[in-house]
This record gives C-alpha cells, sequence and structure tokens, in this order.
C-alpha cells in the first residue's frame, strides 16, 4: 500500500514538472509571437494552452483521489496539498503566456512594441523563462541552493517592470495611448508570470523546509501599481 | 465525532464568509479612495490587507488539520478542497482592492482618473460590489439560483472593461500617457476581481450539483487582451 502511495505521489511530481515544461514551450513561443510578430506561433500558443488546463485537471482529480483514497498526513498531505496550489499557479502562467500571444495576434501584422523597447522585453522575457528554468529544476531535484538566485531574478524583472512605467511617462514617449496600454499589460503580465514562478518555488521551499523564509517576503516592493503579488 | 467533524466544516464556512466580507469592506473603501482620492481611506485598504492575508492562512491551516485529522472524503473533501481554492481568490481579490487604494496613494492629492472616467469606474467597482455580494449570499445559503445573475453582472463588467480600452483609444482622448497606463491598470485590476468573484461562486456551484455548469464558459470573450480570466 506504501509503496503505490509513494508511486502515486512521484506521480504528481512528475505532473506537475509536465505541466511546468508546456508552461516553459508557452513562454518561449509567446516571446517569439510577441517580439516577431508571429501569428502563426501566437495561434500555436492560444489552441495549446487547452492542453496546460487539462493537464492541470488532470493532475488536480489525482490529488484530490488520492486525499480521499490514502488519506495521507504530515508532509505527504503537505505536498498533496502544495501540489493543488502549484498547479493552479502553473496553470495562470499559461494563461499569461497566451494573453501575451493574444496581443500580439490582436496587433498582427504590426508588432505590439515600438522597436524601441524590443530589447528591454527580450529581457523581461528571458527573466521569466530563468526563473521557469530554476522553478522546474527546484521541482526536480528540491535543491533549494537557487533560492537566492531565484529571488535576485525577481528582483530585477520588478526592476524592469518598473522602467516599463518611467519610459512611458517619460515626456520623450512619442507612440500613441494604445500602444502604451499594450506595453503596460505586457508588461503587468511578464511581472505576473515571475510572481507565479517564485509563489511555486516557495511552495517547494515549504515543503523542504517546513518554512517559507528561503524565499521570504522580506524585501519590500510596492510603492503604487508596480507592488510586488509575490505574496500571492 | 461526526458532530466534531460537521462543526469543523461549518467553521470554515463561516471563516469563508468572514474573508469575503473583509474583502467587501476593502472594495468599498478602495472606491472611495480611488473615486474621491482619498488617502487617509487608502492607507487603512492597504493596511487592512494584512488581516485578510492571515485569515486566509488561518482558514488554509484548519483546512490541512481536517484533511490530516479528519480525512474526510466524497463531498467533504470537495468541500475543504474547494475552501482552499476559495480562499486563495478572495486573498487575491483583497490583493486587488489594495492594489487600486495603491494607484490612489501613488497620485495623491491629485485624482487617478480624469473626470470624465469617474462615472464609468464607479460603475465598474459597482459591479464588482454586486458581483461580490452575489458571492457571500451563495456562500452563505448556497443558493444557485444566483449564477445567471452573477453571469449578467460579469459580462456586464467585460463590457465596461472593453470600453476603457475604446475610451483609451479614441483619437479624442486627451490625457497623458501615463494616465492611460493607471486606468489600463485599474480597470484590469476590476476586472480580475469580478473574474475571481466568478471563480468562487462556481467553486460553490460545484459543490452544489457536482458540475460547473451553473456558470458555465459557453460564453466566449477574449479577443485580444481582454479576454476574461474567467476560467482561472
Amino acid at each position: 500500500m506504501r509503496k503505490v502511495f509513494q508511486a502515486e505521489l512521484h506521480q504528481v511530481g512528475e505532473e506537475l514538472i509536465q505541466i511546468a515544461t508546456l508552461v516553459q514551450q508557452a513562454l518561449k513561443s509567446s516571446k517569439v509571437a510577441f517580439l516577431d510578430a508571429d501569428v502563426q506561433v501566437a495561434e500555436e500558443v492560444i489552441s495549446n494552452d487547452a492542453r496546460i488546463d487539462f493537464l492541470q485537471n488532470d493532475l488536480d482529480e489525482r490529488a484530490i483521489d488520492i486525499l480521499a483514497l490514502q488519506s495521507p498526513v504530515a508532509s505527504d498531505l503537505r505536498m498533496i496539498v502544495g501540489a493543488l496550489r502549484m498547479s493552479a499557479s502553473l496553470e495562470r502562467m499559461g494563461d499569461l503566456a497566451r494573453h501575451l500571444a493574444q496581443l500580439a495576434r490582436m496587433r498582427f501584422p504590426e508588432p505590439v512594441l515600438p522597436e524601441a523597447l524590443n530589447d528591454h522585453f527580450a529581457a523581461m522575457f528571458d527573466l521569466d523563462l530563468k526563473l521557469l528554468e530554476r522553478v522546474i529544476s527546484v521541482l526536480e531535484d528540491r535543491d533549494m541552493t537557487v533560492a537566492d538566485e531565484i529571488y535576485a531574478l525577481k528582483s530585477e524583472l520588478n526592476q524592469k517592470h518598473q522602467q516599463v512605467f518611467d519610459i512611458l511617462a517619460d515626456p520623450n514617449w512619442d507612440s500613441s495611448v494604445p500602444t502604451a496600454v499594450d506595453v503596460t499589460l505586457a508588461s503587468r503580465y511578464l511581472e505576473r508570470i515571475g510572481d507565479h514562478s517564485v509563489s511555486v518555488a516557495r511552495k517547494v521551499a515549504y515543503l523542504v523546509t517546513g518554512d517559507w523564509a528561503p524565499i521570504s517576503e522580506t524585501h519590500p516592493t510596492g510603492h503604487g501599481h508596480i507592488g510586488s503579488d509575490t505574496g500571492e
């Protein structure tokens, strides 16, 4: 019985990694769709999101079955509850990647961004991709030594997000208001994707250490609308 | 034992209502802070959000204790897992109300909105407040006959959110780009609050009927960046 149970827990862990990997692919593709105004790739991201949703439901049903049939306690219980929460964050990251692709599709054949912002947003996508890579590695081996790195990446992402508002507020900004709207939303989506990465990493940290501390909220952010939502 | 268990389940339900009521207060106050540029009320919303976070943690710990000690199955198990998810949505709604208050604080003593948009945003706040009122009533009595009403309110909110983008795209729009940024974010926050209301209502519906159908996703939205996130 115990052996079956451990296999089931392992399976839940594998599914989380599988979903995270799909989110990673979605984010990579949404970067291409968004920065290169590639509507075909955008369509792929949009239609593939259903697969992430399906897997999340599947994982959640499996987790609930384990709760019902095995009545886990202590760390096993925390792992299952943690998995339910992580799957919700990952699913949401998939939605946000889809939103970025939808922006690309909406503006096609025009790009979403004025060219001057391309590098800035490419860097934001890359920070999200690096965060997600660390999250996948943490899910794989539960080695929380990357916690500081995750925090540093998120901090850099917050800065880039803040800079977007500075750029938009610059009197020399000469793009249209609708472009500013798109830029604002895209930056917000990218920042939220990073928040969810941190959130998933914190949940793994909690399982490993019983404490949220490794990726703590001791770094106050949050002046105005760019307040970090890391605390979920 | 069974009696204790039922009392504990009831307590979780009461806590959900308590959190939802605090979110309702936060949203009412953030409406005042936001529309009347009342920085004192904004500060209240911002500092009171910690209380919502605390109660969410408390509820989650209680729910996990119930899972560990009572090993609920079937509908009781679904109720506990549902409560964990609903508490996450409610906590997030509190964050979003806080973000609105933070916008008000950041722009104080100026208002966030150009005066011409006041009525539009007041209407959006009111739709969110109506949605939340329905959600609280559904949490209280699990009477899903308000499902259609919830859907209609959310649909109206989506329209108002879309209209914000139309207004911003209008060549006659004569406010600054930073104002457009604030307006975009505020509208997005208000739309997300509505999404979470629908999400909570759907979870109650699921508990009542075993089916997500009463508040379904059969109404496609989602062209471009205003895609409804109702599917969580």
